[in-house]
């Protein structure tokens, strides 16, 4: 380690919130985090959670069947029949997403038992979202935000439709023209500034809980769209496993802050009014995509 | 080049707004921009543009003295004695900011006839803004949003002042705890969703108009805060010089649209409601950072 300069010590003082609370009685983010209760946590279900490992390690994505379970369902059984294993990143757009996919036209891998189209699930019914818990803060994309069960959403009490939100980290299921075009054989990870311009024209399956750097720091691709221009660019994916079909060895055992907990209120209002003595202008205001929500190893 | 599998195709329909907008008389960005006219774009001062050039390529820094003139001419100083030179990319922080300045703690770099330390510029006097064209979109953050000069900017007139927000690409000056503890020498850019909170609370000098993959495709710094935790994972800056200084024959050609064209306005709304079928749920709305800034080469 190198020691810390003044440089480093002002760049620290950039984000130490913790370090700056103990200076008044509001706390940071991560003092919530220490202060919160087991029972705010939940572990993620090992029969939502993908593990996509890449060689230089793991991304683990939490499915969202209540969203998309038409889409979350045939991606498990494109998963179960190892659909992506010896598959690719093909693309890593600046500032947009990384995708990941079948790069062989001319030999397409078969889709096995899984469907190749699926009917759009853009949106679900509110009455499907049992979770949802509103922020205070507007929105200019959506009528009301908040979050369901760990994962942003927003939704619109008039069509009685709820959706999730485009934010970092966010996973998406590529599509052709029609609505109804995709199926989950071409996947994305939102890896810049959230295009909510997306949120409702395309079916959102899940998160990224752990592991976003191993996406959202490849290459660029040069070609158009950052795909990669030669097959030598594309990122090899070893294997996309469901977590129950891993043996228990070789789990990941993360959990992920219940976004309906006390702790998870008082999170979002770390972040809307930071403490501590850094901060000269708290903002009064969070932006949903800027809410952390909270994801640490198991204890154990 | 591997050829476009349907994967790939249903990925490139996820952006391609060009090719969509042929259905309808609506432009898309792409088609806004090959219709401007040259009197729409500025080139980039050399008077107030850097090169920071990495050992991967040029990143191409436009200063916004406006905003901050004395952190724009601090860090002119800095330049312009070499400051910079050998110095180090030491922090990439995932969905946060890359970050470069001195490393060296024992033997600090001198500041020559620079200032060690400056009054903040985190808020600029209105009446010192005279290209702000505002956005009709609301913003969470800021009474009033939208561009001036090429920059995203963010108003109040109830205290009728300006500042630069922090969108992806964005620089900003690092500081300690006081609010003019900061001077140029640690220097961050934005690379991921914008963090929006830290408007008003630091000064922001610039942006980055061209090399952003560079700087947000770095590997993620694994110590606290995404530094880099061993010095051989830093990366090295060859040089950082004023554009003005460089001899003609290695200069960037760059132009910036300007943000008070009829063209930027359409640029906006092409992206606030994208044409085309691809898009079902047109947003009706842009989020400020959400908006591009189009830069290109000069046609020589």
């Amino acid at each position: 380690m190198h020691a810390y300069t003044p440089a480093l010590l002002a760049a620290l003082a950039l984000t130490s919130a913790a370090a700056q609370a103990a200076t008044t009685n509001k706390l940071s983010a991560s003092d919530v985090i220490k202060a919160s209760q087991p029972s705010e946590w939940r572990p993620l279900d090992p029969g939502n959670t993908l593990y996509m490992d890449l060689p230089a390690g793991r991304v683990v994505i939490e499915l969202a069947p209540e969203f998309a379970p038409k889409h979350a369902a045939n991606i498990r059984t494109l998963v179960k029949e190892h659909y992506f294993d010896g598959l690719v990143v093909l693309r890593s757009h600046d500032n947009y997403v990384a995708q990941w996919g079948d790069a062989d036209e001319k030999n397409p891998r078969p889709l096995g038992s899984a469907q190749a189209k699926l009917a759009a699930e853009f949106t679900a019914p509110m009455a499907n979202d049992k979770h949802f818990v509103r922020l205070p803060d507007h929105d200019g994309y959506a009528p009301q935000v908040g979050h369901s069960n760990g994962f942003p959403v927003g939704r619109d009490p008039k069509t009685k439709t709820t959706w999730l939100t485009h934010c970092y980290g966010m996973v998406g299921v590529g599509r052709d023209m029609d609505a109804d075009s995709g199926s989950g054989t071409s996947l994305y990870a939102v890896t810049g500034h959230a295009p909510r311009h997306l949120d409702r024209n395309i079916t959102v399956v899940g998160r990224v809980v752990s592991g976003m750097p191993l996406l959202s720091s490849l290459p660029r691709g040069t070609g158009p769209l950052g795909f990669y221009e030669k097959p030598e660019q594309n990122v090899p994916i070893k294997s996309i496993r469901l977590a129950a079909d891993v043996p228990e060895a070789e789990r990941s055992h993360l959990e992920v802050m219940r976004t309906d907990s006390a702790s998870f209120k008082a999170v979002a209002e770390s972040q809307r009014n930071r403490p501590g003595p850094w901060t000269k202008v708290p903002a009064g205001y969070i932006e949903l995509c800027n809410v952390t929500i909270p994801v640490r190893e198991q204890a154990r």
